[in-house]
């Protein structure tokens, strides 16, 4: 076996360890001299024996993102068999949101689009009163942000191949498939961006991005669960610019053949009556997870 | 919203409903009328109130395989600073094997390649006493594995681009890349496939594939683990032909700015010294997954 | 400027400069001492500069084929519409054949997939007399191959996304999307293969290939053209397995923001009717292409 | 066969096809009556019999792009070894550019990357003295701009993956793959955007692009070419911003068996010796094509 080293490191003449130790701390580094052991301070996600990094709870992932929302009125009971009883849906909308998202910092600079699908939920629990959007589901085009999406803070992330927006302003245009089978298209048509008090009431409102997750995990070798728990996620997005206009969504729903893990999914949103249109936005700016606040509610 | 309900459904004229739910069933055709709650018999994945799979225990997934491995031996010191201290390495040994699956059925037919790093492991605990290859890491090319595997099984799953193999007799070739960037690149020359009584003992030494592996799932917005179990997760290769030969390893470690989530995995793994090449082979069969028999080891 | 000369290459220890030099000859390697001269007795293609390979007219190109044929009956009057008027429609039929190819030698065995769309005709020039069928398009997954076919014989290639067969026995199923837009699927449902007189009289319906292509190379800064060809290009498949069945076609016609280049020939396609399904079949073996012997139909 | 007609048409509301006919022009739509003929002012590629577009000579091609250009000294024998001796190179210099380009108007605002290497060359012909850059090659990650390049203006494009830019300010990063091998990165680190005087300096030295390329078209079944002209390409960019900075390259040989059709392109680029780096900078604007206004050097 041959090892070829340091052939082909870009970074390697003009970032040293202790700039990544920022992003990817020491845990990492350190040399063990015996079998692995868990360090108690810090965060793994499989596999763990390579080491982890140190949980540091004022860490924040940031972002340039790219926004295009599309949000319809539909019916309520048709929407609830989709929202866990242990939440209370607190109106019959449901959001679908692409965001090209690049410049990550905790990817180095690497870039990924995502499509979610929300719905605004109450949480009264025992401890907690909140009211956040419920992440139905997440479709993303890159695995490293689905893993710790559904392991660290359950959004339950999901893959698809996400085009880039096409840009012939005004138009923009998009398209999610799997494996070759579009399964949504979107388009919009962008006005005049906001200004002034307009403006700042939409950065006002798209500002707050906290989200509701449920991370499941299932028994081994059993059915239920091992984990089963809702969390709230804490995320902003700081606004530059916001484009009103006319959007538009298309759902194709797919065989069990061309999509086996998620045909029941494309169904079931495809199938929601829009029975009002209520808005679509398209907004730029700067998207901050705040994951290490993130919380289980009781 | 248009909603395109059939546009593009070519099985639909092929297969019914009663044959699918074999593979996806009832669970996620039912309806509800009121708002979801789990069922006690059933298996989910996020997102879980889209519905899951009824529990079946006698469930195995199957596909064809084209199995491609090459073993070193290495350090032992080197080597256990990546095996858990639960664990015992049984000997100072790496397999490196990439897997090109098609004809998937709980894929509906789809395909997909990995390659899995494991070692020989014995887990010896107050119930079990178990020796099998341990998962340091397995990279696949399509996420949907990687989330069964990782949440079912604790199997360490994680993506790259996998290169169908290249054939151009006797010669074989692959590479495995990360967002354009090759960090590993596999060779092999064929010799004469085995027959008789040698491919009998291959057929017996490359049928069972039971791996261990580490399901560690991390606490919300603190450090340390909600779940941390190994896991014994029982498959086999039913084997048709086997090519003994010899087969090449070359790894290439790149930079965070390269590969941020994962050059520390390619670094250790490239840095383990090759003391000795055990031996490579190419073997062509069906792989059995028997994961609803996988267990805890305790 | 650092440059890796050779960390990672696989075939280094096992195939040397020989061997390779019997698919890309000398041209290649030898080593200018002036400026790039042509060579008379070498074919090139852009860029020519870096050198070309000796003209070989026995040199065949071959590769593993899986190919699926859907044939339909259309209407005489719509389908010339796409035939040039130098050639006579023999039927109005047209064929669209995906062909999974593997182990390909001129490719030193990478692999890729094709569709191609069809029609029989007749060119009768001042000199020669030829029946074939007509490729109308031809879209494939791989550059190298679309480059070759257009500018070597006039096959007129252009690129889409060609998902693998997905096999879920006896059902195969196929996507075909540019930039995640699917424009076409087919599926296949396989009856039992053919045996005895039935395979023979397949082997001998499927094995010539030989098709018409139109190379056309435009006027630089005009219109009309500075070639336009009639070529024969001379194939054939060995055939090994048939298997009879259903296939179905579906077409979806892409606007022009969705696949500005192809969306017109797509939508010719769609909407060519479908008067009567003539047959489908499945077919595994070898295809060898005899490139250099191609010739301008006059 | 079942046709969907407009399932997914996203652009349908709001673009019409007047719209449309200004980038693809009525020939596309126009209905013959009788089998396909060649239009006298139209310009067609292959296929051609599915129409083309008008011939508008004041058309241009538009796009934002973000170019990443390295420069660097090397020696002149062995440079010229790779230009053709119909030219004259005016300096031993190349240049590596990547263009990030989006908001491409003739690709309906579609996107693609390319990574040229060209050096200064002059065409002293009976006609034309023209002085610019020759095009040694050009990588692209999208087939269409590819064919047209090629066809239309002889500008020596294959295909290779490219990496988005990953950027992780005031690191810039990118890498150039073939199926899984990495042959070629390019890093950056960028200092202050110019300002004033300086940034009017780099507009004007930066803005003109026009290029020198060889259209070669091979004969049918014969070495030689049917087409063999020096073409210069009228071009500029646009520039906004530039930001000077240090860059490197890093070539990888890859074996024939690793890229096929290319090996030897990147390993005559690999062994040209650095003597300085002469310089890298990114710029940020728009690039314009005069395509129509290409014509054939005499």
């Amino acid at each position: 076996m041959r090892t070829a080293r340091t052939p082909t490191d870009p970074a390697a003449g003009c970032q040293g360890e202790e700039k990544w130790q920022t992003l990817y701390p020491s845990g990492r580094y350190s040399r063990a001299i015996t079998m692995f052991r868990l360090d108690r301070d810090t965060t793994y996600l499989m596999p763990a024996h390579f080491g982890g990094d140190p949980f540091d709870p004022s860490y924040q992932a940031r972002q340039k993102a790219r926004m295009l929302t599309v949000t319809f009125e539909t019916d309520r009971a048709e929407l609830e068999r989709y929202i866990p009883e242990e939440l209370e849906l607190r109106a019959p909308e449901v959001q679908v949101a692409l965001s090209q998202l690049t410049e990550i910092n905790w990817l180095a600079g690497g870039h990924y689009n995502l499509v979610s699908v929300s719905a605004p939920v109450r949480f009264a629990g025992d401890v907690d009163r909140v009211d956040a959007p419920y992440a139905l589901v997440v479709w993303e085009n890159r695995t490293a942000p689905i893993l710790t999406g559904r392991e660290q803070t359950g959004v339950p992330k999901i893959f698809a191949d996400i085009e880039d927006l096409h840009v012939h302003r005004p138009h923009y245009a998009t398209s999610v498939s799997y494996e070759g089978n579009t399964f949504l298209t979107m388009t919009f048509e962008a006005g005049d961006p906001l200004a002034g008090a307009d403006l700042d009431r939409a950065k006002a409102a798209f500002g707050p991005l906290d989200t509701i997750g449920w991370r499941y995990i299932p028994k081994v070798g059993a059915p239920g669960a091992d984990l089963s728990q809702f969390i709230l996620f804490p995320q902003a997005m700081e606004v530059d610019r916001v484009y009103p206009g006319t959007g538009t969504l298309t759902w194709t729903e797919l065989s069990p053949m061309q999509n086996p893990r998620q045909h029941h999914i494309i169904r079931a949103l495809a199938s929601l009556p829009v029975k009002r249109m209520i808005g679509s936005m398209l907004a730029e700016g700067e998207v901050v997870l705040r994951g290490a606040e993130a919380r289980i509610l009781r």
